[in-house]
């Protein structure tokens, strides 16, 4: 993996090569899969038919269950602007017992990089349209979204694949800023052992949150390891479902001229892919690496939210 | 099945027969599993080893998958009383293009009726304690709970047996305020030919959600169908370890004498086993009567709220 | 005052005559003040000079203070279908001692017929436009107004004159959908002994509190009391600075074809008149009477929110 | 005015001279007016009577209208740990037109340094005991307060009284961390001839708004100017309403050895004085300088929140 052979090479920011305006929409056009599934919301879940979900169930192994969610995270912070809320609303004190109940309110703004989300196809608008080639003014309002919405998504029972970049290459993590690129994921397949098929979801660690509990929060708009991409059209040839990781997929500072999350863009809004954004994979590497498996079942359980634009979630993986 | 014979029967309040506050004390010590586990605050979740997990996933055959939650419901009524928050925070006129983004706000203060949600441990105290002889007052405080919260919980990957009474019945919907017994679970079993092992989720079917859906909302803390206390001995012999259902698992009107909840309160506080609200069971009767199977994979990820009382959630089967 | 001769006349549902859309077209240009005023966001509180300011504030005789708001309403209901939320975020164990603190959380989704608000201009959109000729779609996105928003109004010093019907006529209230006419007003001012001056707030008590009170809630978009349009020209003839009631100033049902607020939008779209929604005048009518005047200074101190459609207010006279 | 005579004394933290625990135990019982009034909740309110009323309003000589409150602040910061919210819930695309309307919600967990707001008298405890010898734990809990609730207060009309010492001193701002003393207060009221009367509001200018316009914002809990201890036996004797100001009223670092808020507790624990955090104090600067007057009419008007700790308020200062 020629990017990663040493701290030197991580020191850069390491985002590029650049990528100009028309080279990325040329790459939206490669990799558009508009048309293609019935009912379009799905996206690229529609890839994911009962014969997927009974291999995915059928790879487990151990039983081992593993969460994927941060913490709910009630403090504002550089990652954490619009914090969550977590309000108890009963004590035991305000219904009559007995029992008495202990009752709380939760709330969030949930985009971002404080909260574990999915992102739903109506998330993202590339000049104004949405995936399929749905215009979103037209179809997205204060009510909601009609298209996209992550009620039309529903749950996804998949194959889960881990690209464990830090353990791939032997450091702690990727400095935040750092690119991933197309033979970085077919390194992580060799040195682990995994091939990303049709239908599977995509876990990229990069050892975010390893980082962020040794050193402290940052902000990732300023500079987190993610996806060039470059790394795009493998992903869209091999025919994944899912795009997710311990940021949000995107290399930040963006490579590409004037769009600041080109990933989002191309996985969203021209495969149907939808992103889950800010796991935390330290557990699941672990796991992994036990295992010495680095794929899974995954489960991904977003709430059932009519017109709603994604979900926070709290993905399992099952080894 | 006795109770339920015919519609003159189910036309009753059915709740009966009443049981003396002593009876319930002592039917709270006789499934009362204090001191079994640790952690103590994942009470019967612990008794879903890894091979509980294997053999649930092993239980697939089509791979078809059902989300069990209703839709997140903002509109008041008689059953949602707090009714949830979506609200859209941006419309791809906050953020600057490109890509342009749809984002959205969600809240809820989820206990009660009307938002599918898992309870966790620190959800309902009997006589001041909560599971496992913690003193609600000591844990529990505006900051959250200490003991009990929904984050020790973590998700459940387990086998789900589906109690269709209505389907067994060959009737609608049980009426509210039906009780369902002890003799009403064994029937069920036979009907459905199915058996409830030790770590597995019993989900109880009344029909609650097709009879709202024909006959419009109601108040169902005045009137719901659900358990008995005297279904809980076997429930606690079998040894589940999440009880759910189209209710809340409490019939109503309570039939305990000064205990508005008590299967909430046998369940949770004297049995450790977490409870499942609101679930919409329509889809999965129909998916288990295709296939001839009550039993199936459940996997229930509830968000990682630190010191929560529960979360809403989104279960999954896949038969 | 003719319509209000008996309980004959109040038993009908009283909201017309109807009036025909081209009819309020034209009742619209009659009434418009577009142009007239900078910064046009503040409308017609530009009439409230410094000179107007001193003269409320000579009026004060007594010094009896009368707020108006209702409670802070948490309970859904008929007339409340979005509930305010009241958390309470600390009880004196979440931050060190010492002193212990108690904190809560406040929130409110605050149009609507439950709670005491002021609606500032970019509140109402007429065809498209809001008051000054502002295209409401140019100005108000979801990052909120950049015209026409609370913040730009700030506080109202005024003088307030109570409308009080039910004491006028000797009767408990106005049945919900009994409209009040420009004939009413000025029998309203005769009786009361009270005259309508340029920059002032004019209050309409329906009763629609001690109503509520003495037969409890009812959905006020059924019924409820307030002007007919052909109050209008009056109170744009008097250069009034400030509507409000006890309801939302509008008779409902509407009596203008194809115009569900008519009220709202010849007051605020054409003539720049901020309303004051849902008072709570029972206490007021009782001061009033017993003072003998029908006059007062009145403070309006809405929230300071940029972008803002309004507030929650707690509009304050002082006899 | 010894303290301040330049910049070479603002340098230092000036929060001193320490105060032992058992000297402001002592200064506490010689502040206290427990059982004085009727109701207690309403602590000095009771002061303000309908004459202090009429004297107030009696004071306006210009009619100029000074709002107070700080802009409804959503983002996150150093002094803004928990944002409040503004969602904008109706783009004139949820309920259909003629009008259309737009409509919002907001939200906020308002106590701290971002949102201007009044402290009730329930908001703070000392060794457990709130104002007027109630036991904060018999009347305070998850459904609010049944003493010394915001709901109890009501609104306020009354002389104002400005102490704008960085207008007396000749200087921009007093430094974060800068106590005023008592001696301060009088060399304040000589300097711009007012005097701080009974029932009056005293509101201290720091210039914290202005150097956070200029500096940037910084954490107050860290470095804030405000009162020394010593600066409330003064305040006590002349018989106070009201503290405010553009702080929170507390020198920070504080001063009294334990405890964190120690004129919280002597305003409001010990003499029923509400206080009113985080005014914008600087058109109100410029207001008074140029009126050369530095008392005014203040009229104060919080939500009706039954059982609320205080409330968001836009307190309007009349010249």
């Amino acid at each position: 993996m020629s990017v990663f052979h040493g701290q030197a090479d991580l020191g850069g920011t390491g985002n590029g090569p650049p990528v100009s305006r028309q080279e990325f929409d040329e790459l939206f056009e490669a990799v558009r899969t508009w048309g293609r599934w019935a009912p379009a919301d799905r996206g690229a879940w529609n890839r994911v038919t009962p014969d997927h979900v009974r291999r995915a169930t059928a790879r487990v192994r151990s039983g081992t269950v593993v969460p994927l969610a941060l913490p709910w995270n009630t403090r504002s912070g550089p990652d954490n602007r619009k914090p969550a809320l977590h309000h108890m609303t009963d004590l035991g004190d305000v219904e009559a017992p007995e029992p008495s109940t202990h009752k709380d309110f939760i709330a969030a703004d949930y985009h971002g990089k404080g909260i574990t989300h999915l992102d739903a196809l109506c998330h993202v608008a590339y000049r104004g349209q949405l995936y399929d080639d749905r215009t979103a003014s037209e179809v997205v309002d204060a009510a909601g979204a009609r298209f996209g919405a992550v009620s039309a998504l529903g749950p996804l029972v998949t194959t889960g694949v881990l690209l464990d970049l830090p353990t791939v290459l032997g450091i702690g993590w990727l400095e935040p800023g750092q690119a991933v690129h197309a033979k970085d994921i077919i390194a992580a397949e060799k040195a682990l052992d995994v091939t990303i098929g049709e239908g599977d979801a995509v876990l990229l660690r990069s050892g975010h949150v390893r980082r962020r509990r040794e050193l402290g929060a940052w902000d990732p708009d300023t500079a987190s390891a993610g996806f060039h991409v470059d790394a795009v059209p493998l992903l869209a040839e091999r025919g994944i479902a899912l795009l997710g990781g311990d940021g949000d997929s995107d290399v930040r500072p963006s490579p590409v001229d004037g769009v600041h999350s080109p990933v989002h863009a191309l996985a969203m809004t021209a495969m149907g892919v939808p992103l889950l954004d800010n796991l935390d994979l330290e557990a699941l590497s672990a796991a992994t690496a036990e295992a010495g498996r680095y794929e899974f079942l995954l489960v991904v359980a977003p709430l059932n939210i009519p017109g709603g634009t994604g979900s926070p979630v709290n993905p399992v993986a099952v080894l």
